[in-house]
């Protein structure tokens, strides 16, 4: 990768933060990486370690010496200048939701389906966090005894809105600490609520649509059932959630222990004698997925109930996207 | 109730102060309520409102004079104490879990199953806060299209764990903005954890199996299934839950809405355009629980999901408790 120029679109946000410091941790000159960012971020720059980088603005013509791109400034910017890229020959990494539904585009975590990449067209999504983190630990076990049904509650980390969003937690509790009333949503403090407005033709939110359709694509099986419930809750990072299982056969709970002890980028964490399970504060800034309490379900002889959490800007999202580029690079795969 | 002579034992918990407000707002004389606490409390006092209530230590032979007694210090001293003073003719309502799988012991939310009370010997229990807030929602839905199966979230306050929780939680988070490295668990701050340890027979908790046992008990149905993730959130008051229901017939998200709209002691918050849903701010300190979000589970055609807050300290116990009192009186239930 190391020879490629490369371009961050979104380098002041949450995740453009993020994937400076794995491409910095990865050996790669952080210096030459081409920041872009909003208008609003004109004149400013982004610091990283010891390095300090201009943020640029997005224009025609702006990827013509560009190899690579992550996008990760949301939707609207990735519907506007994505394909743009791609036309331009730049290998497009979208971590936004714009074309992960797309059939041409692959949507790809490398632990779970990385032959995906093989078909691709110079542009792979990034899936959506919540969905990541959840299939890192459910896709292993998917292989062994396929998944009929998923019931998942997310308990969500504010940085999951946006590194601002982080701020404005601290700044709310803060407040309400010293006794200052509430002002306008969203009210974070000693507060959660549920994550976006539904849609008004099914009530679901559009998070909780992805955990369905993303997971569907990237299991490669249209028949996985999904119903989801996503939080957002006073956390700054990491998303937990809360799984039940229902397989097409049995599984009990060892066997999943023995699957999962072998499978690439999740971990488990459990003392129960100590009462100690994955937490947001374990998992924020790990690689790993965390996983535990994986236990058959008292109410479904198929089923297993179990707890994850991730970083959703890391495995969730930046690091998700590093690794996409990294296996194209490493496999030669046209790029 | 106001010709009784009432004890309240733990009344310097948080169950305990909710129970002298109610009391109080009741027309209650709370000076007259025999207020009673650990040897720990001692020489302390109870402030509610205007009045100063001095608190005493159980002991042998304390409720001679009375008539109606809360137990809510938790089970060890209801195991203790509530048999005694049942057998010295009081009139026990019991929060704690000691006797609520007691065949002889009514398990009564009153607006679900008040029938229950005409067996009771002088010992009545009052649910688990988890399962007196899903049920309140699910009961109504379960008399008109029988439940099969819950899968339940719980988002759980800390003041679940008790008054002094709730301190400590605001200790940690100041300390937490203040930059403080974070101590022993629990671990409040900022943070989320499942509650508390699982057994090693079945890897479920033991407010996860309540909700199980207890529902089954409420509902009067042994072939009811549920399956909990109990959780613990930066929450001061006020649990939430996601429940994922199914039925035995298809019922649709409409039905429910109608059936849930005259039901009691339930309320809909919901507001789409402004993506506003009950949060535990709204619950806290009502003694309604508030539902919201239900909608047809796109993985299951005879399921429903949907989304609860109630203020567990007071619905999920101290209200409640009361409720089963003035239920007993209004009814002159053999008291």
């Amino acid at each position: 990768m190391a020879s490629h120029k490369i371009a961050i679109v979104g380098a002041s946000g949450a995740v453009g933060q993020e994937l400076l410091h794995i491409l910095g941790s990865r050996g790669y000159c952080i210096e030459q990486i081409r920041c872009f960012a909003s208008p609003r971020s004109l004149g400013q720059s982004v610091r990283v370690g010891h390095a300090t980088i201009p943020l640029q603005m997005l224009h025609e013509g702006c990827f013509a010496d560009i190899t690579l791109a992550f996008f990760c400034a949301g939707k609207e910017i990735s519907l506007h200048y994505a394909r743009q890229a791609q036309a331009a020959g730049v290998l497009v990494i979208d971590l936004s939701s714009a074309f992960r539904q797309d059939p041409s585009v692959p949507l790809v975590i490398p632990e779970i389906n990385a032959h995906a990449l093989a078909r691709h067209e110079g542009l792979i999504a990034s899936p959506n966090c919540s969905t990541t983190i959840m299939l890192m630990v459910l896709a292993p076990l998917h292989r062994h005894c396929r998944i009929k049904r998923i019931v998942v509650a997310t308990y969500q980390a504010v940085s999951g809105a946006g590194a601002r969003q982080m701020q404005v937690l601290l700044q709310q509790t803060q407040e309400a600490l010293g006794g200052k009333p509430r002002g306008a949503p969203p009210n974070y403090a000693f507060n959660l609520f549920l994550h976006g407005p539904p849609l008004p033709e099914c009530g679901y939110g559009e998070e909780e649509l992805k955990m369905l359709s993303e997971s569907r694509k990237i299991l490669e099986d249209d028949a996985l059932r999904v119903t989801a419930t996503c939080v957002r809750v006073p956390i700054l990072r990491a998303h937990s959630e809360a799984l039940n299982v229902e397989f097409h056969a049995p599984l009990s709970a060892k066997t999943a222990y023995e699957i999962l002890q072998n499978a690439p980028g999740v971990q488990r964490l459990e003392d129960p004698s100590a009462a100690h399970f994955p937490m947001p504060i374990d998992a924020s800034g790990q690689d790993n997925v965390l996983f535990g309490r994986v236990r058959e379900d008292l109410s479904h002889a198929n089923a297993l109930d179990m707890w994850v959490v991730g970083d959703q800007l890391l495995k969730g999202a930046a690091l998700n996207a590093v690794q996409i580029a990294e296996h194209l690079f490493a496999h030669a795969l046209k790029a």
